[in-house]
């Protein structure tokens, strides 16, 4: 049986070892993904993003156990570079709580920041897909909202969960440069420590009441903050993800989203827009290999030379090498 | 005279209208990037990293004014999407501080994270290149040290400090994930607050004592930590960026280590690095827009369709399509 069906029939380790190849940006991972490709489509991808240090982690553990008691199955992964998940302590809690579980309903994985071929960004599209051919109705990315990553999760998933610490001064002036925008849901967390009702109003007035301009360029999500029917109003939720509180409000919210997306147009734009990334990210990473293959190592290192030692620049150097490489493959062809 | 040619001269109304047309992604750009290079190559070009609110802003604002008074020229760029230099009152305060000096030997530059063309890090390497071709001494870039962009940036430097600060257990964590390996100088900040000791005790054992091997694949740094006089051994300094206590050592440190580089072959190696990266930005940019143009918006959305209604997969999609343009464009020249 080949890997992809193995994984399609719930075999979990085959499931593993799917994920580091597409995370090692494997040769063969392509054509497994390209045999997954008819059995996804299913699952909801949730996006849950924010500063480090808010409280991610936790809050997708609640996620992900309240989920599985609703009777769905949840696959993880932990993109965060500075999550928890890389250091032993809360792995463990991790690994545990899914022992405790003792079923296959919950699947949690950890993806490594460094050396994905082609970007995080596109393994992590790719290893949300395996996922969802795999069967899991939820699929959870934890990704640290900060840099670029937090804002092109958005692009990759059907709802994005953006979350704001109570009580660090920072984190709300951190999730002020653009995170916001993209979310579907706003979640306050640690709502039991001081200054939660400040952060709280705080982010009513500012960001619910006068919601800044979604940037068109970046996604294709229309949002609109009035009353028409199919419209979402972004919902301001507050939790303690240590304990739990208000997970299920969040669910809830959830819910609502998926169905706001399934009654309106939206769903189909999000798929597009996931599909597009997912293409263009190929498309690059295709294009620039197959350039590259043509090109001799000695050829390539002497034109670095002549730009450090500034006799081109490497404007004038890339167009020149692209020219040549063209003109001499259609020769070829000829 | 040509904008190229006014930022030589030293105009720095040209400098700012190019930054921009830099960060946007704007055609002329590349020709007055391409004009630039041969002025290019002198700067030391320094990368300041870390976690939000390890205080990267506040060191750097020391770092800038402390290298000016000592007589050179100070560029400064800001990448961290979530650095103060993004809200009003910290703007306000390195803008007053450029004013005070009431020279043009400071030129602090915030670089936005959204829309720019071809990735953060290739806008950030370009104006970096401005800055060196328009004569500043040092270009120090700010960057948040979470995600790729932290791992990144030291492929576009001479020189990174990474900063952690005491105080803060998680930011010790979330150092731990691969930044600071990429480190030639480690900071310790905030280091007049409890627990800087218990920080300090446990870089050194840690980090300095058994250092992490550096990651081979990222960027081509030869660091050992052994006696031999070529060797650089990465120190670990205690900074309060509020006071500006520890900056002298850490110019110190900063001055020695492009005394080491220059010494070494290892200046040769990052400068090599460094063209290697934004030569290979360059030809995925190239190679995906000119194939791009050669793609109607009908072909390329209608394939976008038969992905998302599962018809064909991503992968075969992409490779269709390349080979199909191709064999075309080749049959044309022909």
């Amino acid at each position: 049986m080949s890997l992809a069906k193995k994984i399609i029939s719930g075999d979990r380790r085959a499931l593993a070892r799917v994920l580091t190849l597409v995370e090692n940006g494997d040769a063969h991972s392509k054509d497994i993904l390209a045999e997954l490709h008819p059995y996804g489509g299913k699952a909801h991808f949730v996006g849950v993003t924010g500063a480090p240090g808010v409280g991610k982690s936790s809050l997708v553990n609640f996620l992900a156990q309240s989920l599985r008691v609703l009777g769905d199955t949840v696959g993880v992964l932990a993109v965060d570079p500075s999550s928890p998940f890389g250091s032993g302590a809360i792995l463990g809690d991790r690994v545990r709580m899914a022992d405790l579980t003792g079923d296959d309903g919950i699947y949690i994985r950890s993806m490594a920041s460094r050396g994905a071929v082609g970007g995080l960004a596109y393994a992590t599209g790719a290893a949300a897909d395996v996922l969802d051919a795999a069967g899991f109705n939820y699929v959870i990315i934890e990704t640290v909202g900060v840099g670029q990553s937090g804002v092109e999760i958005s692009n990759h998933v059907h709802t994005t969960i953006v979350l704001v610490a109570s009580g660090a001064g920072d984190d709300v002036q951190a999730i002020k440069s653009g995170i916001l925008e993209t979310a579907d849901i706003l979640v306050v967390n640690k709502a039991d420590l001081p200054g939660a009702e400040h952060v709280l109003a705080d982010m009513r007035s500012n960001v619910v009441m006068n919601p800044s301009p979604a940037p068109s360029d970046h996604h294709a999500k229309s949002k609109q903050f009035d009353g028409s029917d199919l419209a979402w109003r972004v919902p301001l939720l507050s939790t303690v993800a240590r304990s739990g509180d208000g997970v299920d409000l969040l669910i809830k919210s959830l819910l609502q989203h998926w169905e706001y997306l399934e009654n309106s147009a939206e769903i189909d734009n999000r798929r597009r827009t996931r599909i597009r990334a997912i293409l263009e990210s190929l498309l690059r990473n295709r294009l620039y290999t197959r350039f590259m293959e043509d090109i001799s190592r000695k050829q390539f290192d002497a034109l670095l030379e002549s730009i450090v030692l500034r006799d081109i620049d490497p404007y004038s150097a890339a167009a020149r090498l692209i020219e040549e490489k063209y003109k001499a493959s259609c020769l070829d062809k000829a």
